[in-house]
């Protein structure tokens, strides 16, 4: 059996999905989970806003011994998905340990721009 | 009620606030902070230099259950901005914990590129 | 005789090599060891995927008092590499204390871009 | 008396100065520090390199309640800069604790790409 590592919950203060695409890749961020246990690890991700009301409790899951990069597009609470081009913010919870990383791949302009930070975890 | 998370002093040593700017976006750093409590978070921000005393108690809040992401070229002291092109370091106090992250975009040339840093916290 | 600073297991969540180089310069990724002490590191690596068993236990070695900056396009297990433009995690484990930070050189496009975190320390 | 905050002790593996510039900015690394005691900060500086000898104990002093952010290539022992475009790691110590943030511009193609991280404390 292997063990789980790292924390149960991460914080990443500086999302924002870029509105434009305009080179070859398309402007994304990533949310990059490992989970090096040998259960799956069950998340539970909240997305905090300047000016209303936080979207909480949207569900993943990553698989034992796995690692998941999740589009922070591809989230979404009862179908709405969190709005591009607003300053947000991102807690994410889970039931075992894991570790975050948290990358934005900016293609506004022709050329692309990257940002990595591993996430600021809650002990 | 929801509680605090993070910790309470956080500091970014390389503050830097580009001179120009020549793309479609401009020029950038933002303070990002992620208030998780049912309170608000009462800040004060102080600006260190390299040649002269810091600007100290710059106030900003940040509501509960709220994000808010502070452009540093709208922080000023009695009327004085901090002053760009110049290296500078940052102290971000609160009365609750919080999480801070500090994030660059220089579009000094036509295409921008990206820094960030999760702030280190002083515990 | 200089004594081993840092940790002996190290986690980078967000791995990818990157398909294409259309710059000057070549895509790649490097996990940036130093070994502060007056003896070898000897390093396991182990590569996490998405949709398939980890890659377990490439070695490598870092000379006392040396660092070094491993290619990950370097790494290959029974003669096997990475795959490119997969998302993985990586993680570090040493005999000795060691620190690991890993940057990415992305330069798919004809100006590159620029990534780098410390790696996640387990404790 | 306001009082000294951080660590002594930092380290940044992945140092590496680019060896051309062309664009409007000139490549270069920074270590940025801050000093928020009331007391000068003295800081001994070593380069660890992957084939040679570490250059060791180049000396540095950030002033009382001030931040430096030090260019990598404007250090030296006994005359000897840091040679660019080889890849080596940083260790920075001070007498009192201080904090310390890395941070690059890589302007070897005609558009400027950044990276930065706070370095890793030895606590």
């Amino acid at each position: 059996m292997a063990s789980a590592t790292g924390e149960k919950v991460w914080i990443i203060p500086d999302g924002y999905i870029p509105e434009v695409s305009s080179g070859a890749l398309t402007s994304h961020e990533s949310i990059c989970v490992l989970n090096t246990a040998s259960e799956d690890a069950h998340l539970s991700i909240s997305i905090f806003f300047e000016d209303r009301d936080p979207l909480e409790d949207i569900q993943e899951v990553v698989q034992a011994r796995r690692t998941k990069h999740i589009r922070t597009s591809s989230l979404a609470k009862d179908g709405a998905p969190i709005p591009i081009g607003v300053p947000y913010a991102i807690e994410v919870k889970s039931n075992i340990p894991i570790i975050v990383q948290y990358s934005r791949l900016d293609a506004t302009q022709a050329e692309n721009a990257l940002m990595s930070v591993i996430a600021y975890p809650i002990k």
